[in-house]
């Protein structure tokens, strides 16, 4: 496999961005990923674009888009005044699964939040993606908080 | 006791919200509540404060500053485009527990996400917390997520 170059998203990847989100058992329950695409990704991908902490992501293999994840930095008083990241939305195409392209894109992550002055980074994960939580712990990230959830 | 009200905070209260972060076991460890106070938690209360997805509020009761929390205003293209908000840095005078200030708190977060559109509301709480658990299951959030960290 060839290196995976990172980038920030443009506004034609939100389709291939939705199709990865949708390409796993829980992206695809709550996901649209119909042709032409809701409004309502390009609408919050106009709100990502438009906000100073967010920044949405892709892996490209090829010159093809492989894999994404989105970041915000948060500043806060805790940890005497310690910025963090925060980790969201990530996803590899599954048919390139285990070739060590999440291992790149989390390694990537991290470091952009290093050259963002951050402290920690801070991810949560879906109870049942125990393939996702081998795949945390084996990265060095360690389990140690609770993740709550309330719908609005 | 009387009705607290809500406010954001502003750079006079930094002090007072660094004693309710190192008002409870975790919080001790790792902040420095002295005088002067350092100055990395005004600088990071400047960088909240220039962020446009960033708010840090105070409960107040009869003038005085019993509880604080930060909320994160974070837009995805998860769930259909869904905006949702994180809360973080949740604290309330140990002097006043066990009074309902903390559900109002929350309460008073939930409404303000609502009130900027979001669809959810995460948080973080440390495994140790077992206070906080049943206080969160309380009120309707759900233990969906493992949550993890990773320092830089």
């Amino acid at each position: 496999m060839s290196a995976p170059t990172f980038r920030p998203a443009r506004r034609e990847d939100v389709a291939r961005i939705v199709e990865l989100l949708a390409g796993d058992p829980l992206g695809a329950g709550r996901e649209r990923f119909e042709d032409p695409l809701p409004d309502s990704y390009y609408a919050a991908f106009d709100r990502i674009e438009a906000s100073d902490g967010n920044v949405l992501t892709v892996a490209e293999l090829d010159g093809v888009v492989v894999g994404c994840l989105q970041m915000t930095f948060i500043p806060g008083l805790s940890n005497q005044g310690a910025d963090l990241a925060l980790i969201e939305g990530v996803r590899v195409d599954t048919t390139l699964r285990s070739q060590g392209l999440g291992g790149q894109l989390i390694e990537w992550a991290l470091n952009a939040a290093r050259a963002r002055g951050c402290q920690a980074v801070e991810l949560f994960t879906h109870k049942t993606r125990t393939d996702a939580h081998r795949f945390y712990d084996r990265l060095g990230f360690e389990q140690s908080h609770v993740g709550y959830r309330i719908k609005l």
